[in-house]
C-alpha cells in the first residue's frame, strides 16, 4: 500500500496537474501546527531554494492551519541560515487571536537547526474609506515587451516570465555603475497560475538583489530579513487571475555590508496589491 | 535591606540622572534571556505605551543580553494586543548565531498574555563599497523652525521635540483631505539624549499615523507590524550625539482598514540612519 502522502499526491495529479509552485510550497500537516515539506528544483537558487518560495511556504503553513482567521496582512521572514535542498520542518503557532486580527510565529528547521523564522499577521477586513497615494508607474503594456531569458545561475528564474521595462540584470566583469538600482518589470508565474497570497509573496522577493543593478558585478549576497504588507484581499487577487503583475523595486542605501530594497506590486488595472521590503547582506 | 533592583536604581540616580527613555526601556535581567519591565507615564499613549517605546524596550532586551554579537540590522515588532500600564515580562532568545549574523525571537507578555512578538537580526559589519541612493530632503535647518506643541491626547509627545517642515498634525472635525500624507520634521528626545539604537528605533515610530495627515479626523488606529532597518552602526549614531535628526514619512495606500507607512531618518550631516515601515489598522 502506498503511504498516505504519496497517495494524496497521485490522486491530485490524476485530476489537475499540480502547478510547480504548489508542489514547491506543499506541506504535509502533522497536527498541532507542525508540517513537513521538501524543496523543489524548480525554485532552486545558487544555494538552497529561492527566498521567495521559502517565504511562500511559511505563509502557506498559516493558510493551511485550521485555526486561521482572515487574510494575511503582514509577513516577515528572517533567513537565519542556508536551507539545503531536501526535507524540512515548519511549525506555525497562532500566539494571539483577537476579534479582527491574529498573530503568528513560525519556525522552519532542517536537522534541528533553525533555517528561518517568521511572523505573520492576519486580519478580517471590511470596506472603509480608502485612498491610493503612490502612483502606478508609467509603463508599456506587458505584451509590448520581450520576455527576459532565464538567469543560468538562478534556476528559479525559469519559474517566472519577466518582461523588463528598466533595470534588467546585466552582470559583467567591468567596474561600471548604473545611475540607480531601480527595476520595473511585468512578471507572472511560468507556467501561468492564478494569483493568490502564496504566489504574490514569492513575486515580492523575485526582484534581483539591487546591488547587481546598481553595480553589476557578481558578489555574494543574501537576504537576511524580508517583510511584505498585503494591501489586497483574496477577491482582489482572484480578479487578477493569470495576468502579469507590475513590479518595481529600488534600494535606498548600500552601506558596509547591507542594503535595503523596497518594492511595489501592482495589478494591470492599477491596484497596489503589496508593498515589500528587505535588507540584504553583501560582500565586496 | 533594600531589594537589589531598588538599590541599583538608587545608586544610579545619585551619580547621573536617568534619562526618561532609559527609565522607560529599563529591563531587569532575570537570567536565560528573561527580563522584567515596567511602563512609564512619560511615554504613555492613549491606550498603554507609545509603540516606539515598546519596540525600543524589545530591542533593549537583545542589547542587554550577554550572548549578543554585533549591532542590530533589522527589528520587526508585531503588536499583538494592548499593553496596559504596569509591569510586563520580556523573553529574548538567540535562535541562531552565525559567523557574522545573529537571529533573535522575542516575546513581551503581560499576565501570561502575548502583548507583542518581535524578531531582530544582528550583524558584525565591516567597511565595503557603499552608496546612498535616496536623497536627503531639501529642508530648512532645525533652529529655523518652531517647536510643535505637544499633543494632549498622546502624552509621549512631551518626550520629543518636533519641528515640522510639513505635515504637522492638525486634527479637526471637518471632512477635508490633504493632498498627501507626507510629514517631514526635525526630531530629538526631550530632554536631549545622545542617539543610540534604542532612541533611534523609538523615533522611527514617532511619526503620527499617516491617516491623520491625509484625512485629519480622529479615528481609532493601531500599528499591527513595525519594521526598522538600521543602516547606521554604533559609531555613526554616537557621532550624531544630541543633535536633532530629520525624519520623513508617508503612506503608500489606505485600503479597507489598513494602511502602510514608510519612513526615513537622517542625520543633520546627510547620513541615512534608518529606514522603517509599518502597517496600521484604522476604523472609519
Amino acid at each position: 500500500m502506498l503511504p498516505l502522502r504519496g497517495a494524496m499526491r497521485d490522486t491530485r495529479a490524476m485530476s489537475t496537474p499540480v502547478h510547480p509552485l504548489d508542489a514547491a510550497t506543499q506541506l504535509e500537516p502533522l497536527g498541532s501546527g507542525q508540517y513537513h515539506g521538501h524543496t523543489s528544483p524548480n525554485y532552486a537558487n545558487m544555494v538552497g531554494p529561492f527566498g521567495g518560495v521559502i517565504a511562500a511556504t511559511l505563509l502557506n503553513a498559516t493558510l493551511l492551519h485550521s485555526g486561521r482567521q482572515g487574510d494575511p496582512i503582514a509577513l516577515t521572514v528572517n533567513y537565519a541560515g542556508p536551507l539545503a535542498d531536501g526535507e524540512f520542518a515548519v511549525e506555525a503557532s497562532p500566539v494571539r487571536t483577537n476579534r479582527s486580527t491574529q498573530h503568528w510565529q513560525l519556525v522552519m528547521k532542517q536537522d534541528e537547526q533553525v533555517a528561518a523564522t517568521a511572523s505573520a499577521v492576519y486580519a478580517s477586513r471590511r470596506a472603509t474609506w480608502s485612498a491610493l497615494e503612490t502612483r502606478f508607474p508609467d509603463v508599456p503594456a506587458a505584451q509590448k515587451l520581450q520576455a527576459e531569458p532565464n538567469v543560468e545561475r538562478a534556476p528559479w528564474t525559469r519559474s517566472y516570465e519577466m518582461r523588463f521595462v528598466e533595470g534588467a540584470l546585466r552582470l559583467s566583469s567591468a567596474e561600471r555603475q548604473a545611475g540607480d538600482s531601480r527595476s520595473t518589470l511585468w512578471i507572472r508565474d511560468a507556467p501561468p497560475r492564478p494569483l493568490d497570497f502564496v504566489s504574490l509573496v514569492a513575486i515580492c522577493d523575485a526582484f534581483f538583489p539591487r546591488l547587481f543593478v546598481r553595480r553589476p558585478v557578481w558578489a555574494p549576497v543574501g537576504t537576511v530579513s524580508f517583510t511584505t504588507y498585503f494591501h489586497a484581499d483574496a477577491p482582489l487577487l482572484a480578479a487578477v487571475g493569470e495576468a502579469p503583475v507590475l513590479g518595481t523595486a529600488r534600494a535606498q542605501q548600500f552601506r558596509n555590508g547591507y542594503f535595503d530594497q523596497a518594492a511595489e506590486v501592482w495589478s494591470e488595472g492599477g491596484a497596489l496589491l503589496a508593498t515589500s521590503h528587505q535588507i540584504v547582506y553583501y560582500r565586496q
